[in-house]
């Protein structure tokens, strides 16, 4: 019998929402069946008002936690490219963008959980002290105190800890790590773990062992609350949901974080 | 001595925030000197975030209702063309509009106290119902009951006191009125009224007798709780301030109906 | 034998290049094996500039004639919702955007050979006047007499022969018609055409007869010299091959009209 | 008498047409009469395409040369944001933007004489070799070999002679130099120079001797075939027609390079 205790308790979260008016993107029907947390496109890349709403009503009706995924302002570009945006006013593009999608959130019958910037904010926010600093003023400019879903020893839950807000840690089962537990690049050779087979060992080996084998064969520890889910793929929808089958079959509990 | 009950109460109200980024047009700072109720755009047809925030504080310092003047996706165009936007999808976009404001809003202490919308919807909401239900369907799903602010015997009215929520009608002291008591269209010469001084004197024959003068000579009723000053003009400013000053000095008060 | 004066001649188009940055929609590399001319979005319903420059080189490499497919600026809504532009303003934003697409055509050794007005644009340019007159001032302000494909008896065109533009007239083998022989509203049931069986038989009627089958049943006459074929739904790169490859059987020579 | 061999020849720019549809910014109509060359607005980060096709018929008839202003895609942060778009991305942008300002252009029976980055796209390719290759493959897709205005010395200037490309170098009156010859960044103290006086003295060393007094008091020598004068700033337009009449006065040629 499973020790309620010691069971590993791991939260599964990915990019939801991400069309924009006639353009569809992920499949966020089948996804919502499969994750706990929805990273919600708040506009600035993706998401145009009417999927924010649908994709609030679903997650609500299946108890999926809405968090805001946001965003440089960069529909052309999908948030991709990284944007030398002033502190001030990257605070206030985030503050907006979880202001509007809290109305949809609200309106599902639920709220806006945590908040977890997008592509290349995502990635400046690793090192870039003053853009980390400005999403949490971006944060508290919105008025609650969201957790803050991220990489474990980025800058962003650095300055995270400073505030005092909380910080969620998450880990990609495909993509490669680095013998230092960082993420190799994309521009690297082999940065993405296309074997659905070996997607589903990482993902087994992050939650119960809290370990991941890194591009040198070592052995890197891994500690992280949420795994995150590539969403825009073919066959996403069916990977997340054999990931998600053979985690609850090893004994893993599925839950939100929030 | 004034009588408090019978002596005319009237709403100042003006488009503000309407700059974006690098641009400004309104004197924002001048205007919410004078003003009661604070049309702030949104981002849909003017408005950065951070100009929104800024807006919102200065209204809260000066005790400036704060309303959400919501728009067609247009900043190419400001709004000023109408467009055939399908309901839900203007709903949805009214929703979003208004969530983003009330962060700001909030953030300074204070919150959005109604919603008035902008140009060319305001324009076609006068007569068309769809979209006047689509804007109150927004309202609803952003989740408070606010006032409307518009004209008497719109459409978006007539659709407001169907779903109960409160309206306040508006005037326009530098316009010219139909005998029926409508604008004269902006496509009309002499559509706009240029003389400060009869700005003025319109302005007063709205808030004490609840009167003005038609094209035709002729004297038109007009129930309006709220005059509109124009803020986009050079010498708006000053002349919203000149009639302010003579509404007092007639004996009316100026106070926001929120 | 078959004779080449009467052997009928039709062009096939489609819209292409209607992805924007991350997204995608239509599938570009199956429908320029199949189509005679390619109509690409400019930018403003869809179409970033990279998606130009390739769909400009491909079809350079396999002979189709590139159009520009001009929209009013709607990246939200996809160019489907009518807006009220004033016309100087809108010839300036489809000259805009024949400039932008001439400059992809060149570098791929090709040239613009027509425009195509995109969406709620082509629907209004059905019947409204000035809107046509201010594309076609658009066209002449890019400075090139470019063909004008659109549906015959429309504003549009009858604008075109005023002015000295020559006009090319499309039939949809996908939509009903009505009897008059216009094309039955997208909000009636039953207004396209799913079966690909049939979709068939009546672009083999219109381009060897030059009739359909209307809702009634009656039979209209149809003149055009071109077919249009949808390329954004799914299938629809086969069954655009699968009406060339029967058209041809059936004697019908396919080829540009430019 | 003086010898119109070594009489100095000076070229004078402005960055023009940055009004976005309601909004305006610069002065085109007053700096039209006193520039040679005018940095037209594309669309990127200003530049509507009535502005644009108004500037450019403005410039034909002064006879000013019309140069592409090309940025960044950012209008919110008026193209002044750094971005790390993709090379080929960027390229395809530059291309776009030069097309669409060529229309405009040949419409006023002008051309296109030259390519000028805007705001940050202008800071990143004085070091970064990427996007000034990428700025420069896009001047190339355009297909003209256009004159690249810059800052001497910078990667854009390395990379414009690597690929046969004329460089057009510029100086600032109003910008503080480094004794290296390079610009004070905009965030130190006394980057700008305000003093009206003090323009045009710099502005008759640069012209006439090629020289600047740098921060440190000692002189700098500058080689610089243009001028540029800023005209987003109140009085700008007064400033330039006097740096233009004091130039004149001291002997100095004024006149495109084109």
């Amino acid at each position: 019998m499973s020790d309620p205790v010691t069971t590993p308790l791991v939260d599964l979260n990915a990019d939801l929402g991400e069309g924009f008016g006639r353009w569809e993107l992920t499949d966020d029907e089948a996804l919502l069946s499969v994750v706990t947390s929805a990273n919600v496109a708040c506009g600035f890349h993706a998401g145009d008002p009417s999927t924010m709403r649908r994709v609030c009503e679903l997650a609500a009706e299946r108890g999926v936690v809405v968090g805001a995924q946001v965003s440089y302002r960069d529909l052309a570009g999908f948030g991709r490219r990284a944007m030398d945006v002033p502190p001030r006013e990257l605070a206030d593009e985030i503050a907006y963008q979880i202001g509007a999608l809290e109305v949809f959130a609200r309106a599902a019958g639920t709220r806006v959980g945590y908040v977890k910037p997008h592509g290349a904010l995502y990635n400046r926010c690793v090192h870039d002290e003053a853009q980390s600093a400005a999403v949490l003023e971006g944060v508290r400019t919105a008025g609650t105190p969201l957790p803050v879903l991220g990489l474990p020893g980025s800058q962003l839950h650095e300055a995270a800890r400073r505030v005092g807000l909380p910080v969620v840690g998450e880990a990609f089962a495909d993509r490669a790590y680095t013998p230092e537990g960082t993420l190799v690049s994309r521009r690297e050779p082999g940065a993405v773990v296309h074997d659905p087979d070996e997607v589903v060992t990482r993902a087994l080996g992050m939650a119960t062992e809290g370990t991941v084998t890194a591009v040198d064969g070592s052995t890197v520890k891994i500690e992280a609350r949420s795994l995150c889910l590539h969403g825009d793929t073919p066959g996403a929808a069916d990977l997340a949901r054999r990931v998600r089958d053979e985690l609850t079959a090893a004994g893993v509990r599925i839950g939100s974080f929030a």
